[in-house]
């Protein structure tokens, strides 16, 4: 598995053949810097689709394989300068944990989408794979990718913002007034099933990332939550809208608010963070500019913009363009690639990492995101009582 | 206390002699209109301070009061066609009811600043003699004045945007982060003291605005809520930050934020409703346009435009300006006024009037905010359980 | 004509009792800060419509005269103490010269709506009769009255922009689309009759508001024009698009733009102004907020906040209410008023006034804009050569 | 040169080597949707740095060349399967129209950026080249590759807009107030140099994207124009600021701005359309969202959304990502390629195609450009009368 300085590393993509979108956005922002190349596949649990889908990604038919298990063991057997050296996985929820500790025991790094998986049981085998086989993994919260939450990263540890004293992480959508039960292949059908995709519904889907940027650009721990939910769609059981209102340490308070049930709202991110010193907002639709307030000063809108006076050292590395030209989600997305690539690569060269300061999300984030599902899901049941974290 | 039609009403106005802006505010927006004149006043509880306010308000020095029970009294004894036909009350809250309740038992209609009172025993003795005395009593919610949030209140009693499921009313201001314990003169000083203020902070100061707003907008009522708030300033003990969930009928959840330490942001009230047909938001600081989404639709502007084709009759009621001359927060506080001073010419022409139909907020309104104010705080003490309204 | 100080000045309104709206700008705006109060009008120049429509501003019948000549008359011979101290004047374009010279020479101040007038000659007489009588003489091109706009005013007055290099001020509206030619009393008819409008059309209505703003703010005075205009409406003949590119002096460039055509646009009034060391823009419909921005610094943005650290004193003495509380086109119609009214209350007083030092535009100010639409004709005239100023 | 159908097509880079970034902007767009390679290079006019430079680029060392020449030599030489399908020019204006000549005519397609060339003669020769030779030839116009652009194209051309009255389309960046004449390797030197550049400044860089736009989205062709040009920065003695109004055909008025003068604006490209019917708006910065106003109607946002009811044939092909998932400037470049591509594999598999009709701009679109700089540049020569197109 070893890989020349400068040579793309080599991919591979388990799900992706599919209805949705996100098997095309891992491609596309795993190879978008052309330091990776997609070689392999397992696009479907249905082995002939899975093959079918293989050419509109680019992928020889003789690496389209019918399972998981059969690329693991297939590229295993390759020679280690043709052998994929990570693969991605974009399948439901539950088939996440088989897949990742799969791959990593068989010598592969993985990237994983979110939620991580379903479980705390789950996320701590995930968790001990990890630390027994040494290899990367990165969990695909995509938003702490944007180069300005980096900066709101960075700007809060550096105390910019003084203490931080609270936090609101919305993330609205509407697309589930459109869902049609009766479609076969519709976009997320297995999302509205509690077995495939775990007992947090929205709350898994959206809430996770709300609750994953707060904690990342923040750096708070959760010592305790609440939550209310509904389920306010006809055609699922699951929760499409919600509310958690946390108790970060020192004091902090945080209200994570999540629905795929507002009208017309499409994939809208948003943070704000109140600090002693100063506060800051920003929305993932817009995701060039940022907004920095202070008592009796002018806002301070902070654009991505490598070239400015005050962009912070993490921002510059996540951008690829000058200001006002705008990067949007792929590239975000391929910020959580890149840096995990870097990893990857000192693995391979026999090099050590710190798990612990990766900027890309870890399987630590993915064992809190799952905590942070069932500890909502245990405070719903409770009579939004609260939990201690 | 009789007042020929087209004549303008002649206004008392009870406190705003001080720091504050909201005497002003009173003024002005009664008389925006030209349909009532300011002619006499208690402008502090200092009668020194109150007289030499006076001038500035230009009130004449023979109907400057030195205070409230002066003013009643001497009004009380003019002829019918000069002696004030109402009261506006600007005071600190915990000398609301006591003003109201005297004025309107002296004869005088009331217009007074929110929150109505401190506690629900005032809360109700204000409603008994709002019933008793066949007053009319207007409540200074004033951003329900707003030309858009009438709109958005008929469009959903027309059922426009389908059945609500969710609404979130969201206020935050930052300018505790600015409060000098030392200075005399502060504005809001009184705020800070929960005996002039009442146990609720930052709750009753603009957490009860926000809650009015999307009960108002709505329709909604509710049956249970919980609340978590904070105080992070280190000047006084009153809550300055919080959130409350809210159980309205119909199945519908409410979330209520509130901040007065939100750094640089001003006067940020904003509120999203969520339909099964549409949603909508609006925000106070740009108030001539609201926005309107559904599903797979374009995302629809609706301006403050008595000229547009959508604008309903009772935004329409509420415009001055064609669109594109903005209108903001005196016209909306002018609304709340001229929708009582209707009311008042009624009830001075013998004529009746419903008061649970008046388009300004009524004393029903007020007893809501404060069991609102009472709710919050009973579940903060009791480790944020659901309190039944 | 004396007034006691802290008495309201006595208004009459000549016009504004059509179809239209701004005559009840001018008693809104006039009598906002209670400084001023509408005791007497000539609202049309048909006697019956003019004391029919007194009723509606509260004028008394008696008060209420068949023209402005007979309000004049009658005036003058009330005695001092209840005679008005100024009229307004808020009649068709053609009639602006006469009226305003024949009250300013009965003795009157005269506040006038824009443009001052159709033609050279009679601009060149009312700066005349204004030099000759001493009155005070206002012209509403009210948008200078912003806060905003007279922070911008002194930020580039006292060097913070740098040098200007260029001015662009666009006035987009899209009314004209809705014109109805049939109707009889639709708003702005007379707007579309040379004879009563003068030859300038969107140039006149909208056009030489943006050149005012644009002169205010930058201070810079124009050396020569070319002009290019269509008139793309099919129910008039005169201008309702068109563009002004402008030399000023120091080699800075302007381009004016004015549309009344264009769909969906409101009022929208907009100003870029592009210095040497930093750049600003405004927009009238949300005018509570000003952009400044440098390179390579976070955009600043600016509010309407007479709190904030950065308000200039010209910004500050503009505002009514603390940031977050918008103000919008009433309070920036009544800024020209109230400044304005300093100098006929020094004037009233016997004090002298430096006529060219007035925040509020002056008769200098109508005269260069009446001169800029005379230049735009010519250049249009002249195949859009450049023209002279 | 025959390529397999899912096979990507192989890319050569010329020029891309120096401090600028537009280099890198080939090489990624072209390779987004890994329909391409970045196989071989000549990516500076001095060799070593040339070959220095494809490391970074990912290409191998045997196909980084020494100039151009060398790369067309050598990789003509090379098998048809080997071979580069096409070249992407990235390198100082003048120096365009021999190599696209000279790759065109050893038979490789060419994407080239703007503006094409300097002079009309090179225009026509490019012309001629790709008629005689019958290979693609594509412009970067990049901002035409935005879904939404297509969309108002689409819909204009529909007639949804009605006749088109006026549009305005403006590009104002601020960079060249940081411009250090000192500097060795300064973004964008040579475009100082009107030998390398040409001798349209600004108008060259900006100028010909903001009237290529304006003629993409309306469809209408210019009748003749005048312009005024300033050159404001003391580094140069090209143009960095501009106006030029156009008349266009129908009557049409066309305004172009252009300017890197304007503080802090970074890459501002905006775009107004008004017509008889309905009007459109659209910002650069903020791609993914386009304003369409009708008198009387709410403003309606066009969301860049495959998936809504009002998305276009073109503007969905155009989009990768679900609505809300921001895509951005890569993606609007990268449809320019993946336009071409198809008419490349149409004329690698020996089928015809439309010059004419091509979605991406055209050699005829590069003659229109230049002709656009040509004729403001004889406008400002003479004193900026008309000149016919």
């Amino acid at each position: 598995m070893s890989n020349a300085p400068n040579q793309p590393l080599r991919m591979a993509l388990i799900g992706g053949g599919g209805a949705g979108f996100i098997g095309k956005v891992h491609a596309t922002a795993a190879t978008l810097d052309r330091q990776a190349e997609l070689v392999a596949g397992a696009l479907s649990s249905n082995p002939d689709k899975s093959k079918a889908a293989a050419a509109a990604f680019g992928i020889a038919p003789d690496r389209a394989y019918g399972s998981y298990q059969e690329l693991l063991d297939a590229e295993s057997k390759l020679p280690a300068d043709r052998r994929v050296n990570f693969v991605s996985i974009a399948t439901p929820n539950f088939t996440h944990c088989d897949i990742a500790c799969a791959a990593m025991e068989a010598g592969f790094h993985a990237v994983c989408d979110k939620p991580m998986t379903t479980n705390l049981d789950d996320a701590q085998r995930m968790l001990d794979t990890v630390e027994t086989t040494g290899r990367v993994f990165a969990l695909t919260h995509n938003y702490s990718g944007y180069p300005l939450m980096r900066q709101a990263r960075e700007m809060i540890a550096n105390g910019e913002l003084g203490e931080i004293i609270a936090v609101r992480a919305t993330y609205v959508q509407g697309w589930m007034h459109g869902m049609d039960p009766q479609a076969e292949q519709a976009r997320g059908a297995w999302k509205s099933d509690p077995l495939k995709n775990g007992r947090a519904g929205s709350l898994g889907d959206v809430g996770t990332h709300a609750f994953h940027l707060a904690s990342f650009v923040t750096g708070l721990h959760p010592e305790a939550l609440l939550s209310n939910m509904q389920s306010y769609s006809r055609h699922h059981e699951l929760d499409d809208y919600g509310h958690s209102l946390v108790r970060f340490d020192q004091g902090a308070t945080g209200m994570i608010t999540w629905s795929q049930m507002t009208h017309g709202r499409q994939n809208d991110l948003s943070i704000e963070v109140d600090g002693t010193k100063a506060a800051l907002t920003w929305r993932q639709e817009e995701p060039n500019q940022m907004f920095v307030r202070a008592l009796g000063q002018p806002t301070k809108i902070y654009e991505r913009d490598p070239n400015s006076s005050y962009a912070s050292p993490d921002a510059i590395a996540a951008c690829r363009l000058p200001g006002g030209h705008p990067e949007a989600f792929f590239e975000a997305f391929a910020n959580v690639y890149r840096n995990a690539f870097e990893d990857m690569r000192r693995v391979d060269a026999g090099e050590s990492f710190d798990r612990s300061k990766s900027l890309y999300p870890s399987v630590a984030d993915g064992v809190a995101g799952v905590r942070f599902m069932t500890r909502c899901l245990d405070s719903a049941a409770a009579d939004s009582a609260w939990q201690k974290w």
